[in-house]
């Protein structure tokens, strides 16, 4: 996927000068922060190393089903994790067998936001799902996100139910 | 699973004589009419046995992670399967390497409604859901099942945004 990605083309092309590498969750990004910017989104003890690579291991196994992207920023020392949206796939009968794409647990660290960290990584997002023969991709947001996704194509369809144990 | 739920408690009661069997998906199901009821809720052209079979052993593989239920009538002949409902379990790193499970693809054929087939098979699936440790479960639906759902438990959490390609 890298070497046809956007920012491949642009470093190609020479614009090299983007601090912000986006690419895929790696095992190291447990001392970059990644479990404290979830923290932003939604309720997220610490994870110790062993849990971390526990879990990173089963989503990993999932291959190109699963997807996290995270926006790292190389110009900083401890090269933190700014960003990071998920992507997973389900395989359904209907559809002719069809694919969906489901995208989860997008969040901006708050000092990086306005910058346009989120609407990356989700349309990266949404081309991992079609390239992967996705006949759609679907989110659910609060009322107030539906401009900010509506950037990236997404079109109010129905509604979330919920049920918290 | 069999031997703790309400249909094999109903049983051992002597409640014998409900002809619905609510069950896991099963690869003969592909002549029960399983296809063409998920036509009922959205684009589904028929697949052959092969085809069939493949997507089924994807499913398979992922154990109890992803979940189709089906509601089989057992007093006709040709055992038509009546009513669907599908639970995939999606790991996450936050809530402490949490699980949320998705509700996907719930139907009922037409001729069938009205006898609670669905609640029944969205609330077995959310007990599912709960058993396997999930913190919630969560599905999306048009604004005129907000009722519907409440009646499994479900709340109106937030908006469903989709991109269809």
């Amino acid at each position: 996927m890298t070497t046809t990605s956007p920012e491949s083309a642009a470093a190609a092309a020479g614009e090299t000068n983007d601090p912000i590498h986006i690419r895929r969750l790696e095992l190291s990004d447990h001392e970059r922060g990644f479990v404290a910017l979830l923290s932003q989104l939604s309720t997220c003890p610490d994870l110790t190393a062993s849990e971390f690579a526990t879990r990173f291991a089963e989503l990993a196994a999932q291959g190109d089903d699963h997807v996290i992207l995270v926006a790292e920023d190389t110009s900083a020392p401890e090269r933190r994790i700014l960003a990071t949206g998920c992507l997973f796939v389900e395989r359904k009968f209907l559809r002719g067998g069809g694919k969906a794409g489901h995208v989860e647990d997008v969040v901006v660290d708050a000092a990086a936001r306005g910058r346009g960290l989120g609407l990356r990584i989700v349309r990266r997002l949404v081309e991992i799902a079609r390239d992967a023969g996705c006949y759609k991709v679907i989110l659910d947001c609060t009322p107030e996100l539906r401009a900010y996704y509506a950037k990236c194509g997404f079109v109010e369809k129905g509604v979330q139910m919920a049920v918290y144990f």
